[in-house]
């Protein structure tokens, strides 16, 4: 894709909950950090979504749709298929809603058998949100020693590839992604602690 | 004083506050982040204190001292003499409290007769405040187009100067106190605006 030195790209990452937050319809905060590549961050946006809800998708793209950094964006990361526990980001919603490329990461090969029994355990509608977590192909992003694995939609596997690497600095997440996780941390426990 | 790279500094900024919050003892959050150098961001703490109150040297100093970054944080810089309004800093006690040198940064020239006249106007304390606020030395760093002016202690000028220039990636503020600046900003607005 030839990116531009210094093309701006959205890290989102969720903050820690306890599980009694669980079924109580308790709030999670989510950070949105906007950077230049993997060296300068320009901008940062706080929100929060309802623990195991359904709310993720749509308040995260009326969050992207609002910020004064949406039409420099080249394309949203973000930590995991999920936040605040399951409650799962539609990604292809998510790219129609904000016309901009979704890439969700994770450092471990999503395991949809033990999915598939947590949703099972917890929710009525666990055939809806284990499709949505089903979809898109899983790819894995040969970076640092150990992969990373993603899923995308509104940009080429090897585009995704190229972009995770001109974003990462140390380790091998994206600095979005790694701040991101720091904040929400903040945030939640009053100091960070962890790896994106 | 020969800094080593990737030393350690941290950057300690509030969020805004509404007028509204003054005189009710409203909250406002103060977000300390720790970098080495100007190039990568270690670890946030996020707090709050009480607008125009008198707990932000001691919260600074709790932070400081529970902080699992303490032992290699180098110095403390803090964006202005003041937080939340007029929670004026007393970097004396607070340099006495935490054993780490101290510097507070303002873009202008503190104005000591507009300030007197500010603080006349709401506190009875006022000549405590200002008393405060007025102790050490101003010194002025060269740093980009615009001087920053400086108090500090525990620490040499030319030391000061020094460190600032070591911790300022772009325009004239430390990375440190502009991504305080971000994260304080975000927290209180969903979105961060405006510079350190």
């Amino acid at each position: 894709m030839m990116l531009k030195k210094g093309f701006r790209i959205l890290g989102i990452d969720d903050g820690p909950f306890t599980f009694q937050a669980r079924g109580r319809l308790g709030k999670v905060p989510i950070v949105g950090v906007v950077m230049r590549g993997k060296d300068y961050l320009e901008g940062i946006w706080v929100s929060e979504i309802t623990v195991d809800g359904n709310d993720a998708t749509d308040k995260i793209a009326e969050m992207i749709n609002n910020s004064r950094f949406k039409s420099h964006i080249r394309a949203v990361l973000i930590n995991g298929g999920a936040v605040g526990g399951f409650n799962v980001i539609d990604i292809s919603s998510l790219h129609k809603q904000t016309g901009l490329p979704v890439i969700t990461l994770t450092r471990h090969k999503p395991d949809f058998d033990d999915i598939e029994k947590a949703l099972k355990a917890h929710f009525k509608d666990w055939k809806k949100r284990l499709a949505v977590l089903r979809r898109h192909r899983l790819i894995s992003i040969p970076t640092g020693r150990n992969p990373l694995y993603a899923k995308s939609t509104g940009i080429k596997k090897q585009d995704v590839i190229e972009m995770i690497c001109a974003s990462t600095k140390r380790g091998n997440m994206p600095e979005c992604l790694r701040i991101a996780h720091i904040v929400a941390s903040a945030i939640v426990r009053g100091e960070s602690y962890g790896n994106a």
